[in-house]
């Protein structure tokens, strides 16, 4: 089999969803940690165009942006499938894929910047409106709102089901796997609770769910390394917005 | 053939897309213009999460969100294909879809509000980034942002060829089909001029080309109508910031 490395980094969702479809289909892969502060020349020249992770890298062929990295692991490697065979349901599957992405920006908005790196002179420096990058007032605001994306996933996403696509977990649950692996842990940064013990009852069964598949449970990143990574990661934003 | 029902606005670049593919693929449809100031029962239903345009309705079934709704042509009619057969080329062809959906958010950038309408509470009033919907200073800047993203396209994603994906017509195409059809007349209601005659020669090369396509061709709407449009989008945009 063609060589296969991963570029990716400790805190993003979009690396994790990949690493998660990676295990999930027993794909053995290379991981490259990058250094979100200091880019490496390999992120460069493969992602010229976001110089953004992840990056997949097959057979010395660069892919990036994690929607379109999970579309190729699954058109590629077509065992374990992680979308139905139905046309419909593979459209409401991406449909929460894409949904997932959205949402994660809403709550960690700066990350809408880095996806427009290219576009850097673009200044979003007032209007920082995730919980994770906000303080006081404005992030009680924030994180009214997080607890209403919340609440779409909980009535419109899950419904009675185990996983968003059935009995089997699939691309739409590693779209929103971010909220199973990282969420509490950027809560506990930003010193906010959004997804409260008591809340969102579907949401909370899907989260034990989603962290009892062993493929998701072995990638786990250790929670304290986390926290310290996105304490910096929250401490950078918010002097940002106030310089 | 079950019976197929498009949803869509006369100034939305992601409805155009989606009559596009239709219209490439010969299939029959059945069009039904939304007014997004006061949206129809049957969008409200169809579409629950955004409540926004295109919906694609097959056999009753709806289907949200562009990209997920072309790929879903793309599956269900697989005849005048819209995708190359190699996982790698329909990678790349992804990555510009979405490229091409991010492109224009930047433009038009209260779009992402309707994208997250479901999340009414956030409000960008103050941080109108796109050319579109700017003014003055402001503006000027937008609209060198813009360019930037002009010269993204033409140096990484045309090269020497005739389309995105090379001779023939693809998704990717379609994605960047509003700067071929609607950009003009965005341009003309904003008082700006983003891409000049003697600029981006490559892009301006694959507008022809675009535009030569006889199913793009007949589904080009009235410039009159679509500039009226436009101009009272603006001028609904720019009153909402400045109130």
């Amino acid at each position: 089999m063609e060589e296969v490395k991963l570029l990716g980094a400790l805190s993003s969702p979009y690396a994790h969803r990949v690493i998660w479809a990676l295990k999930l289909k027993g794909i053995k892969y290379e991981y490259v940690e990058e250094d979100i502060y200091n880019k490496s020349d390999m992120l460069l020249k493969y992602n010229p165009v976001h110089k953004k992770v992840p990056v997949l890298v097959h057979g010395g062929k660069p892919i990036s942006e994690s929607a379109v990295i999970l579309e190729y692991i699954e058109e590629t490697w077509p065992h374990n499938p992680l979308l139905p065979d139905d046309p419909h349901e593979r459209a409401v599957a991406r449909f929460w894929v894409k949904f997932g992405e959205d949402s994660f920006l809403c709550c960690y908005y700066f990350s809408f910047i880095h996806a427009c790196e290219s576009f850097k002179s673009i200044s979003f420096n007032n209007n920082l409106v995730g919980f994770f990058v906000t303080t006081g007032e404005q992030q009680v605001k924030a994180t009214k709102e997080v607890k209403e994306i919340l609440g779409i996933l909980e009535e419109h996403g899950l419904g009675e089901k185990k996983f968003f696509g059935g009995n089997n977990i699939g691309l739409a649950d590693l779209a929103f796997g971010w909220i199973a692996c990282l969420l509490e842990t950027m809560e506990e940064a930003a010193g906010v609770k959004v997804l409260e013990a008591n809340s969102f009852p579907r949401l909370q069964e899907w989260i034990k769910n989603f962290n009892e598949i062993p493929a998701i449970k072995e990638s786990l990143h250790d929670r304290n390394e986390l926290l310290t990574h996105f304490k910096r990661r929250r401490e950078h934003f918010v002097s940002s917005a106030a310089s």
